[in-house]
């Protein structure tokens, strides 16, 4: 497996990162992780595709990337702007949600990932995630067959790591892989529904073979974070190595409840109002590095811009900046030019650091009560 | 040129959009508009590329069509959620602005719009706007040039007819072109910085030429329905014939002054607060068509989502649903089956019409002050 | 009648407000206001004393001024901040609304208005307003009658000049009364429900025996200066010199219709949140004065802080500050010893003017919709 | 002492509750409340006179008792609308604070107390709270000084029980009065700087000799409630039995950290939109008194209407309305006789319940962040 050929990379990139001294390297996840490098995620999906057309609302299934493939190739929108990891678009596809076509989806799914990663020497993880199964019957044994016949063809395709995302449990099926597994749960500060802890929650992942461990979806950037730094405590406590990450929404929701997003009124139809902006983004990448997490990309609701955000906060770090940074002045400086004085006067770091943005909607509220 | 079968699609949009055989017909814009029929336009180049790390703000070129062809074929999310016409990316792309590259950018933009245009008997519009020129020197002789070159090729790719977009004084160059042109201006209801009023600025660019006029661009969708509704009036006292087309933005903003969206201090990099639901389009699409308007885009802003939701306003009207509508359940009928009843409760007209939705932000406000 | 010696009040004015030996003059309201003087209001006094037990929303009738005398010499508190004139508390004391409580009412009124101005050279005016009867009945006769026998006690009771306000239809029974007659209408920019224009209105006013003119009550201080901009206008227009008067709501309501606030749905028991502060009372009181409005008070919601800060606004133009700014550290000064540092650094102008607060109500908009 | 005589008190208010068996009582607070009866207190003084022009907001000192005498007498107000207990108007009144005034200041504040509390047989409370010199230097002798001079006044003004209220720190100067304590911290639910706990706060002040622990200003009401649970909760495990009392700000302010509204930005001066409803005061007072708390009152902020709205609420518990109350129909049937048919339709309880009320600040936000 390899990796993205930096040098060439930042070829591309040259004029901006100077006196970079990177060298081609045969490495997987952690190996990056374990030396302290930076790994940047891809994006959403889901949302985004359905705002494209491509996904239908309600089951979040991903047959688009067998019947529109060029769809499935957004993959390519999170390589430029800087994402060192393709994940597999196979949300949901497990048998019981896809029925005869799950396999033919996990295939395709693989295919183009691996596809797009090969035009920037990035990973590929497989993604499996809960199945609602699990809340109705428990049933241990179709569950971890479900789990099964996925990782059979991640294997088969050669992932280089997998991803159990979307868990609201601690899950059994880790152990089985080979492969390092990146754990994911939809857990906020508060816990979940049954009194779990993050902390808890975390030294279980790891115990059951998570390799890294952090949240995924449900939790806006900002309390994700606050989750992240409870887990990183019982992280620290229980004494265990295993890197962090996170993949928050890119929804600021800070009036969600433990159920986060899906109980907000607005879900999943009119979340506009709450997208973040990419200077909200770059601003928590930095605190999520600060924090210790390493592993830093984005769900529902990470557009490209966001990702590149992330890439280029961070690219200090990691010593080159992405190609879509080639079309993204630092700080708005692209505005330079304009002809108007008060619009050039907003080329500049201060202006969107500073700047509260308005919604446009007066007979509209701040925050809305959960439902549930 | 060829135009979508109307009657085999309404046929075939009774069979859950299966097994469409379009029939090639041959017929234009305006006989289109002229039978009272409903064109939907195509939605944001510029600044959704932008957002997938494609366009550079700031000069806002469309050299993505010759550097990522795959991108520039994001047309495709248009023609599936119900556009009738494919225009060229090629904003900005006059020899001007891009220099050497302008000839092969607006050669490629036809060519993409007419390969995708294809896939569904879709019109291709060539599209010019204003330049900066006219605004400094007022150099007649060259802006015209300027104009010709693009027209040249637009020409040669037999291009359907013609948009002139963005401007922002009412323009001479119109009546040069054979084609029928469908104008638009960037205006509000009151009038633009000389005092122009929408009313004189449609009549006098019908008598320059202008076969369709209308708005595009710099106003939210409520704001821009105010314009045409002085424009239809004059229209009307002129006893003119010409139809009537909008393109606003997909955004918010009732606070802006007579320049637009360009004087709002949120502007271009942090406008999310003031995205569009489907919901709002919706009901804009049928306001605009019992004001009398019958061509119906969007213009920066305006994602797939949102001309879908013309699209599907409009259905009734045009006789089918375009194939993105597959991936998108009536008022959120797709959380039908959602394990949450909660959840399931929001599948229904009235919640989402009468949701007042949160901006997540407290720190923030609701309305800015222009800049200008 | 006597009136506040300005030339001595001043003197004391520098004396920090001490040692005031006031010399009685005979000047009365017009002598004041073609001198060009500023010439100060009073405030609330329903919806203030509504919050003080004192008033019962609805009717709105001022039997307090026999039923707690002491609460209707809250006169006191708005001559002790600057008032010039202390308006006799009769809103709605016709015969009609009173029964035959009306006499003993107005009687009181006019004494304790007396009372309370004696103790500081103020005008005492007598208040007349519209009737309900007019919208039902237009019977002219009886609304006649209705008004003069409150003007019967008002001259008996010896009032400086009178104040004919709350009226939505330009009146006929001004020309009757011998005394000056200050009349105020309550309309907003757009005009009145019948089309009637604020220019129209105001030409109305002096041509029937109006001696100032101008608007009370409904609007809040931008739109009021709105309105009194176009009355300005068309009394020059006219070519008529009948001083200016604002007296707005002490709220801000940018979303009423043109019914003003009665349409609200926050009307009358929620308004808290769009209360103006003392800052915006500042610099609305100077935008009137710059406008060439030489009379201004306020109506319901102006506490008499909001009265002082009239004051304190124009007492460069006055030539004196009023008692009650002893009690007011300017800019807010009075903060300058707090133990705090960060509350010290609040002591100054520049805070105070550039703050936007919050309304600490996330689940509320900000603006709603009138419900007629 | 005697207290208020509820027959006579009932006899004005019989047509609103009716078969009301009380009995006339000679009892004091502690009677009262160790029978379950609810004590309704008074509401704000300084930012209340402040806004009337009698007080000067940052050191806060009420000398108006002697040189407003009837601004003082505001105490009127509050007997009106239901308060059961007239606090001495002593904020901040120790000698340290005021030099030679202390004295003719507390005697006067006394002797007015008692003069509108004997119109209603209301108790008379004589309020000390702390002093920053206790902040500044910890010399305990002095301020014990400053307490008993203080103190010492009340003993010979016979008040009828002390509140030691506005404290940060748990104090020991309780023990040394005779009278029942009523002792109030400024503490919000994550507790002082110093780390302690509102339940640790709750048992000291009870240890040191309060008769009755609560929390008083600094917090909203919501907020407040949160501090009384976990003192109530405190108070039990360590098995003491003293009464709750709460007196929260009349403000909304869910974002203050721990300092309370003093760090917000907005304070003091423009405080206007946080202004709580009648109708929020009316809940929260049902909210505390399902709590358990029965002594309840309104510190900064909280208007006669409020206290109004507490004593409506609790009406069935008491067993009778106050005289203001014939001032304010149920849920707002004052509006029952409108002209308006829209304005007719918020004469119902709904309707106000639900109403989301609007700021008219749409270019302000909803929170704002604390300083400190």
């Amino acid at each position: 497996m390899r990796w993205r050929d930096k040098k060439v990379t930042r070829q591309a990139c040259h004029l901006s990162l100077k006196h970079l001294t990177a060298k081609q390297r045969q490495q997987g996840l952690l190996e990056h992780l374990d030396s302290g490098e930076v790994v940047v995620g891809d994006g959403s999906f889901l949302l985004t595709l359905e705002k494209r057309g491509y996904v239908k609302a309600g089951l979040w299934t991903p047959e688009a990337v067998v019947e529109h493939p060029n769809a499935g190739r957004s993959h390519m929108e999170f390589l430029r702007v800087g994402s060192d990891v393709m994940q597999t678009f196979t949300f949901s596809a497990s048998e019981n949600n896809m029925e005869s076509l799950w396999e033919a989806v996990n295939t395709a799914a693989c295919d183009l990932a691996r596809e797009v990663a090969n035009k920037g020497d990035a990973l590929v993880a497989g993604g499996i995630c809960r199945t609602s199964l699990y809340a109705h019957h428990k049933d241990e044994v179709r569950i971890k067959k479900l789990f099964r016949l996925q990782l059979e063809i991640f294997a088969r395709k050669n992932v280089d790591f997998l991803i159990a995302e979307y868990f609201e449990h601690a899950v059994e099926v880790l152990k089985e892989s080979g492969e390092p597994v990146a754990a994911t749960m939809c857990i906020g500060p508060e816990g979940d529904m049954h009194g779990v802890t993050p902390g808890e929650c975390a030294v279980k992942l790891v115990k059951a073979g998570a390799s890294v461990v952090g949240v995924n979806c449900r939790f806006g950037p900002w309390t994700s974070l606050k989750t992240m730094s409870l887990m990183k405590e019982a992280r620290q406590a229980a004494e265990l190595k295993a890197p962090l990450m996170v993949w928050s929404l890119g929804f600021h929701m800070p009036d969600c409840g433990k159920g986060g997003f899906l109980d907000l009124p607005e879900y999943p139809f009119v979340l506009e109002p709450r997208v973040a902006t990419r200077w909200d983004i770059k601003k928590n990448a930095r605190e999520a590095y600060n924090l210790g997490v390493r592993y830093i990309g984005g769900c529902c609701g990470f557009e490209p811009y966001h990702i590149r955000a992330i890439a280029e906060e961070l690219a200090p770090e990691k010593g080159f900046l992405s190609p879509a940074s080639e079309k993204h002045g630092s700080w708005g400086s692209g505005l330079n030019t304009h002809t108007k004085p008060w619009i050039r006067a907003r080329a500049r770091r201060e202006y969107w650091e500073n700047l509260r943005l308005a919604s446009g909607r007066p007979f509209c509220p701040s925050l809305s009560k959960p439902d549930a």
